[in-house]
């Protein structure tokens, strides 16, 4: 059989932490869909932590090295591991593939049960693109960059856990837009547009869409309302007032703030790859996401 | 002197109805901003209903003639006014300055008071351009397009004023989104998204994004929350069930709508051009408009 | 077997109307229960238009004769069902049970397929009560009463279909509160706080809380949030400006408004009286009906 | 000449900490706020941080001491000031007074300009009392209180800055309400209902309401909106997963939660005492305060 992937990275679970319960399972999953990847042509190799974590033999690559080497990356696991490998491997280009052992995610929308139907196509190159824009953040501090991330959902300034509200000072392209007193302030991605963002009442982009929207967290003032930039803009955001305040990105890695401290959101120029099966789209999940189909 | 607009019309209140008692001061207005016009080198013609109603006595244009013959329409009025004279001249490419009588607007926000000194830069070519996309609408009936429309703001599916919910069936590029019941859907530009759109919940969009913004009215379904989509999809809102419901285009043009009827948006192949004194940005405008600089 | 209840009205969908097709069934279900309350012990009668357009032969009462002489209602049908009788029995203080034929609601909780099991104690005496506060409601125009209606779940002042926003002037206890412009305003009850007004952002108030929420549907301004109201003030809601505008009350029975119009709103001296199953409460109810049971 | 209230308890922004250079201005005012005091017929204490502070020779008293001999408190200063005594003063029943040195707040609503002739007939017994109702709140660790706190406007489970959502279990005199994964959750109290919770999307009560709302911040799931509870209830929300979680009362006492912790909510058997001048009404206040007046 021909597959459209010569070589193919398995990435697990073992890329964020499990229980012990658990590795036994994820171990025998991940032998098993490898078996089935052989089976279709593919050379297999592992994430290294995967590798690490599950103790199957396989030549084991970082994420560097999967995008340096590898065809695609099949990521066995939720949403979150997707994102993660995914924002790493942008930079390569290097396609990926979600199967979701739990509840179908957002990116994560192969079911474990029948992986072996759904893949088999895709492999044989029978698939829907899915690009997804990235940000790349940096906190700078007296005119230096001290902190530079990433990010495919959001990047979030925070007010301190025991504190009151953060004055964040919001520049867009350079130009004043807003001093905002909030809990603090949430600029998400299409992608991260549905996570947090949602939450804190924020619209819903969709992944086509080129734009941001910033996110005011239990804002002051009631007409401090989201808005939606085209990703093209420059935001800035300057910690004016408040104490312990800190800045996330993507929920994973962080960066405590001082008076002064500018956080900087740029669109990187690198996009995620995500595959999905021929004939999905965005508002099918959209649907099963947020149980539209229900009544209520 | 020389002015970078050889020929402009005048556009005023009249273009929208008026009381008695402003018309007086209406038209004086407008003989000034004529003689000011004269005096910097322009030619000057005047809207045909604004020539009717004021009674002054210069060559009257309609949208038509203004939009061939005429190289800036000036208008004096406030947001209203610019918008429905702006759809209808974006076809001719035609530029538009606004000068507003009372409480500056979103887009008309040069004061009556000062326009002499903010006019002359922009009559000699100092200015910035900030263009505004339209959306084009249809009414579909039994396959046939029985109402047409553009709109700058937005397109507004509505329910009867005496009956409950309408259910509408959203489609965006063909594909099925949601059925949704709810007191109507709006469908909002980005100059649309601080209008009626902001009240109803939907996000601010800048004029930069490529992008419209669905925002259900008053949804039975709580997580049937506003949607941002990039303005190169066609959206299709069908009415599936409702009484008396209708769809209105900028508040200004309205059809009734039957079981089965479908609205289609697309994006215009044509923009408004709105010139702003040099130094405008959007970001001022918002701050004033919502009241940002105030504490609270 | 010794019932609590001596006389036992039984009300039906015919209350409301319903399609040919569901006649026959109906029918059939109410024969049964009726059979079900005479084994129990029970005399039963039939609400007027239930019994004329079921065809079954019990003696008629209408709503009236239902409060004078019956000891229960017994309502087969869903939550509008319930609302409609319960607003016109709550004078008589006559209790009301629920019996859902499908999805059940948030006051008419118990399943048909089990009907017997849960009747069967209730009927003997065990059962939890559940009072609902009932508003009066009057339009007042040139001093006259013009209008009047009680109302379980709210009072709605609405824009007219085609045109744009109406302006009220709210004033509660004789003070003015605030002039608003918006789509509508709505004055729901805790039992209306779940249906409309939460679709246009209001609040969930615990029926047992004595008050009433006042929610304006898209609001012009961003300040204009929702207000609870102790349930002892009296509301009035003045049109000042906006063509075709109405008062809706329970979206049963409508009255036209024109400027200057009051509608005033007060606490009624009844209460609905609603019977649940032992154990019954309204946090599981409102679980249920938000799916807060469902992961997201 | 008579006044109503003989021992008047003068407290000053000391109660909160000051920068230097206001405290001279805080000195001289407070200096000639006393004299027209004692010009009343009123003797004059001084809450004892407002008397260290001031270096003003009058005779000192602690929250306990006002409590016990002075018949009124003479707040000089803004809410949170305001708050901060009043909570104290709750369970003597003193009333208080405020009077604001800059933006009028909710409720110290007495400008400093103007201070003599509003006091004047408000000590000769001409005012309008406002009570507002007090929560008692208490973590329960293991069985044990392990913290104890009053609060006037709040009581606020909050996640830590730096992890993810927290999940809390709510109840309600018992009764399971709801697992809600989230930011955190404002119990709010009418006075408070216009601080954080009004920024965190909740709506605003009536003082005279006998309700707390209960608001999530940034909820997990969209249908976790506000509820509005009558203020018997016994609320106890219980920390079940989320690192680094506290439970802040008016954002002044603070208690680190562990999992399994329960934060209880009752009502207190005290009210704080708010005077106000003749004619004062809430709504008023909430004009002014919400910028209801100006246009948009």
């Amino acid at each position: 059989m021909n597959t459209h992937f010569r070589h193919v990275a398995l990435v697990g679970k073992y890329f964020v932490p499990v229980g012990e319960a658990q590795a036994d399972t994820v171990r025998a999953t991940m032998a098993e869909i490898a078996a089935f990847l052989h089976g279709q042509g593919c050379r297999v190799s592992m994430e290294a932590a995967t590798a690490a974590g599950s103790g199957l033999d396989f030549p084991a690559l970082d994420a560097e090295g999967i995008g340096r080497e590898c065809d695609l990356a099949l990521v066995v696991g939720g949403d979150g591991t997707m994102l993660g490998i995914g924002r790493e491997l942008a930079q390569y280009a290097t396609p990926l593939i979600g199967i979701n052992q739990g509840r179908l995610g957002f990116i994560t929308d192969i079911a474990l049960d029948n992986y072996a139907n759904t893949l088999a196509p895709m492999l044989a190159g029978l698939y829907t693109e899915d690009r997804r824009s990235l940000m790349e953040a940096q906190v700078i501090r007296e005119g230096k960059v001290v902190f530079e991330a990433p990010a495919m959902n959001d990047v979030v300034v925070n007010r301190g856990a025991t504190s009151g509200m953060v004055e964040l000072r919001v520049k867009v392209d350079g130009h004043f837009v807003a001093s905002q007193r909030a809990d603090g302030l949430i600029i998400a991605s299409p992608t991260g547009s549905t996570a947090y963002s949602l939450s804190a009442g924020g619209p819903m982009l969709h992944p086509s869409l080129p734009g941001w929207v910033l996110v005011p967290i239990a804002p002051h003032m009631l007409s401090n309302r989201p808005i939606v930039l085209a990703d093209a803009s420059e935001i800035e955001v300057e910690l004016v007032a408040g104490r312990g305040a800190s800045a996330n990105f993507d929920m994973q890695s962080l960066a405590s703030l001082l008076h002064g401290d500018r956080v900087l959101v740029r669109r990187s120029q690198h996009q995620a790859r995500f595959l999905h099966p021929l004939g999905w789209n965005y508002f099918d999940t959209l649907r099963r996401k947020l149980h539209w189909n229900e009544g209520a």
